[in-house]
């Protein structure tokens, strides 16, 4: 099984800009001056959209030089593929530890999407910004591109990880699948969490509230042979026409 | 039942930028006229983008007054929904008449949606560019908006008649709420086909042939009680949360 790796940062904060202003009275050691980047970058994408932001831009209100930018992102996709990263080792890490002490399934799955939700909530403004370019699946920039595979695959081992640790009773041949289509339901939620206007992303949780049952539910009818077909099929419809060329997280 | 409506257009055209053609070397009546401004904007629309083509512009490139252009439609979101509308008016024509000969309710899915694919397949290109105004559900250009509700509601009918001319049995409570799910199948086709880069929408096609055996054979499952209360509970949450305050079509 692909471990969800451990956080790369030390960095707890989510707010965006506030990098800047610690690292400037100091004198900046390199993962400090790569994450005041990406913080930097983040924020101007939000404020003049991501095709528009030019790496030397970047680099100018960062108060770095070009070259200093580019030796830590090779390109602008590079910046996005590290804040995936990011908010993706954060979620798996505060998520993991939010589930031990629930064994049933849907509360598992709740608890993964609510920790989800508060780690990446400071963000909304820019997703609902940026999710243009990343609901393209043609996109290196889509969840579902071969660019966005290893924050992928972190959150597909953290659904693997809430099936295994729970009473839920799946057959193997279901288990080896089902985190992939665990996936799907966290992509829907994600999408709709980018258009949510709600304050705190108050519809976003009482949507993953009705639906973590739903699918756990769904998934205990795996338990009738008459419907466990689906399941694969359903999987193998996700790696034909979703995630082509991608092969699946070790098991 | 909201029977499906008949096209409001003698056209059976699909292509852009014709209509002018064949307008100019006559006396254009008021529906010609329409027609034409609708096509105008539609071909507008594609080349500068939604937010940057204004009234005017389309009304100079269509040869009419702005007073004119106003007078058909009050504004460029009106002209959007007219394209729905007229989207929707040759689909539901087409679908059934080519659902006719088929009983199973896989094929009658698969026919609805191939004819969907066809009548749709001119507009691709425009629809890549179009689907950041129509992918945020809080926007009227949603085609989960209360102004998208006339074309919704008419392509949700297809549905209905696809199931209610099947041979598939499904149980009272869930055939009335059904119409709304399988409509969602085919909103997840539409998202997919404005992406699709294959030539002739092929990609598309035969995401068509998977997913609307394994629909049918999902709706078949309803013949067990465990699993009825999930459909109707899925249908509650798209009320909920993807159309709220919309009314149910009569069913």
């Amino acid at each position: 099984m692909a471990e969800p790796r451990e956080p790369q940062t030390g960095r707890t904060d989510g707010e965006i800009g506030t990098a800047r202003d610690r690292v400037e009275n100091t004198t900046p050691r390199g993962d400090e001056r790569k994450a005041l980047i990406l913080e930097t970058a983040l924020s101007l994408f939000e404020r003049d959209g991501y095709e528009k932001t030019t790496m030397r831009a970047i680099a100018k209100e960062a108060g770095v030089s070009v070259g200093n930018a580019y030796y830590y992102f090779a390109s602008k996709d590079h910046l996005i593929q590290a804040f995936y990263d990011e908010v993706s080792d954060r979620h798996v890490e505060q998520a993991l530890a939010a589930m031990r002490p629930h064994r049933d399934l849907a509360s598992r799955l709740s608890v993964e999407l609510h920790t989800w939700i508060t780690v990446a909530e400071p963000y909304r403004e820019f997703a609902s910004q940026f999710v243009k370019n990343a609901v393209d699946p043609n996109s290196p920039l889509s969840p579902f591109s071969p660019e966005s595979k290893p924050s992928r695959d972190k959150v597909i081992a953290v659904h693997r990880h809430a099936l295994r640790g729970s009473t839920a009773k799946v057959s193997p041949e279901i288990a080896e699948n089902l985190p992939d289509l665990l996936w799907m339901h966290h992509m829907a939620i994600v999408l709709f969490w980018v258009y949510d206007r709600s304050p705190g992303a108050r519809r976003t949780r009482e949507l993953v509230d009705r639906t973590s049952p739903m699918v756990a539910r769904v998934i205990g009818l795996s338990r009738f042979k008459v419907v466990r077909p689906l399941f694969r099929e359903a999987d193998k419809l996700i790696r034909d026409f979703l995630l082509p060329g991608d092969e699946p997280a070790e098991g």
